[in-house]
């Protein structure tokens, strides 16, 4: 079993209100590379700081890296687009950071990057792999490539409250600019993705549709935007089981219907409760809403609660918060 | 502890009867991306085959993914100038694939690359560093480097009969092309390495600076190559403890005059015998004089002799020969 974390950029995450992903726009150019190194080390190395929301909450890459301490899991980062240098090793898949889905062709790597990760996911050694994602504004993305496969789904928001109209107008601003209606991309996927959605998504279907074409277990570790990867599998034809864990953050979002849009996914929903209100009080933002999932967490949880380690992995994300988070305000 | 490879080419490896760094010259230049990936997971991933001399003797790379295995060891692959794609995550340093020595300015990019590993050296979350490499034609570029320096140690072969007159020559050439004398680089090892060497001793010698200056133990973790990485050092300031660890093929390799070396670089050498006639007979080459190091070999076998998990290392290493090695004769 390993994780297989798909870490880009998206300009679209520029547009005002629509992510949480980083204390301001100019920390959130670093998430992504930021959680890439503290899933491989355990620390930033080459990022400024750990990435927290402007309220202070942190990134759920501490409770993933957390879950590999305890557990013993092996990870890797697949470089999706990283508009920042990361100090992570990665892999390449020739994807290049994504522009604004507002406009026309926002993502010309992304069916070539479909295609190298298709070749990474069919070839690598584990049986099963873990799918994660790190790439702020990935929810809107996710709508557009939801909305050009023609499927109705409701994307997620790591804001307490989701700015879904937002959304929903930069999408059909994107469609416009992309001479799209809805549905048009459906039986074309590199195409959904290419022109509404980020190289993350992009990458994570082609290690999926690898993986699943060589008979490994797919796991898709995240919210709503794993919902989309999902979509985009099912439309580039893949078969064979998947399941999607993600966290009651997710699960528990109203309009969202996490579990019955996997199924139509044919995807198994796994919901894990991580309990943040027993957990170190660092985490409290999640309890209220923000955050909800990213960087593989729900799938870490999940990992966790299967061998009965939730609490140990709660306890050492603490840790590493008081460790990473707190000393950066002294 | 985290074994940190650099991987790399040079073009200095396409000289006639240097290396044994592969079955042939277009295999050779898939060898340090394949022994990246075998580090890594185990397995080849995108590279098409594990390398082997001409005669069949294996990559070290075998032993380090079983030292890994067997010990629990961390390790991350910087990308030292690959030429040819690896799957293995690798972390970038801006270092590109040397030219041939013989050429004036064969590694332009050796000092950005000796500058951003000692920013990674520096900046890694770990206590201690285990230097390894993987580049064809290594010994002669460490030649050059070491010639550049002014320093007169000789280095070893892959080869059971060292074709050290013909190394000698090519670095007579390089000297000539680049308007050098021996000794002319002595207090400029960057521009040593950039007109003599390879972008791994490059990537190798920014790396251990910067985690000798972050008060890190440092372990150059090989043969000549290694002791090459400790005179750059030396000559670019460094201080603080280092040591080598090799393996007694090397040692015991007339004329190179390892330990003497070593100290004489300030360097505390280790040898430790693989002792490889107690082992799968794959490794039966490595007796009789091939390959003898690399990889970062002679490192994770002083680790494993330290634990007692000398033997347990070499029956995996066994194990990982008939599952990648046996089976591709089939």
């Amino acid at each position: 079993m390993r994780i297989v974390l798909a870490a880009g950029s998206t300009e679209t995450a520029r547009i005002e209100g629509l992510s949480a992903a980083g204390a301001n726009p100019e920390a959130m150019a670093h998430t992504p590379g930021a959680d890439a190194e503290i899933v491989a080390y355990g620390d930033v190395v080459r990022a400024p700081s750990v990435p927290v929301a402007p309220t202070g909450t942190p990134t759920p890459a501490l409770v993933t890296r957390a879950a590999r301490e305890v557990l013993g899991l092996d990870a890797i980062v697949v470089d999706a687009g990283l508009a920042e240098p990361t100090g992570a090793p990665t892999v390449t898949v020739g994807a290049r950071a994504g522009a604004d889905i507002r406009e026309s062709d926002p993502v010309p790597t992304a069916p070539g990057a479909f295609h190298a990760a298709r070749d990474l996911g069919r070839s690598l050694p584990d049986d099963h792999l873990v799918l994660a994602e790190t790439i702020p504004g990935g929810t809107t993305t996710a709508l557009g490539v939801l909305r050009a496969l023609g499927e109705d789904a409701v994307v997620s928001s790591s804001l307490p409250s989701n700015p879904i109209e937002r959304k929903r107008e930069v999408v059909a601003e994107g469609l416009e600019a992309s001479g799209l209606e809805p549905g048009d991309c459906e039986s074309d996927p590199r195409e959904a993705v290419r022109r509404m959605g980020d190289p993350v998504l992009a990458t994570l279907a082609g290690v999926a549709t690898g993986a699943l074409a060589a008979g490994k277990r797919v796991t898709l570790a995240g919210g709503t935007q794993q919902l989309a990867v999902a979509a985009l599998c099912r439309h580039d034809g893949a078969t064979g089981p998947m399941d999607v864990a993600t966290t009651s953050y997710v699960a528990g979002d109203e309009g969202v219907a996490f579990r019955e849009t996997a199924r139509a996914f044919d995807c198994e929903p796994t919901v894990t409760d991580p309990e943040f209100d027993r957990a170190h009080a660092g985490f409290g933002g999640y309890v209220d809403g923000e955050a909800k999932e990213g960087v593989g967490m729900g799938g870490a949880l999940a990992l966790a609660a299967e061998t009965g380690d939730l609490a140990a992995v709660r306890e050492r994300a603490g840790e590493l918060y008081d460790r990473l988070v707190a000393t950066e305000d002294r």
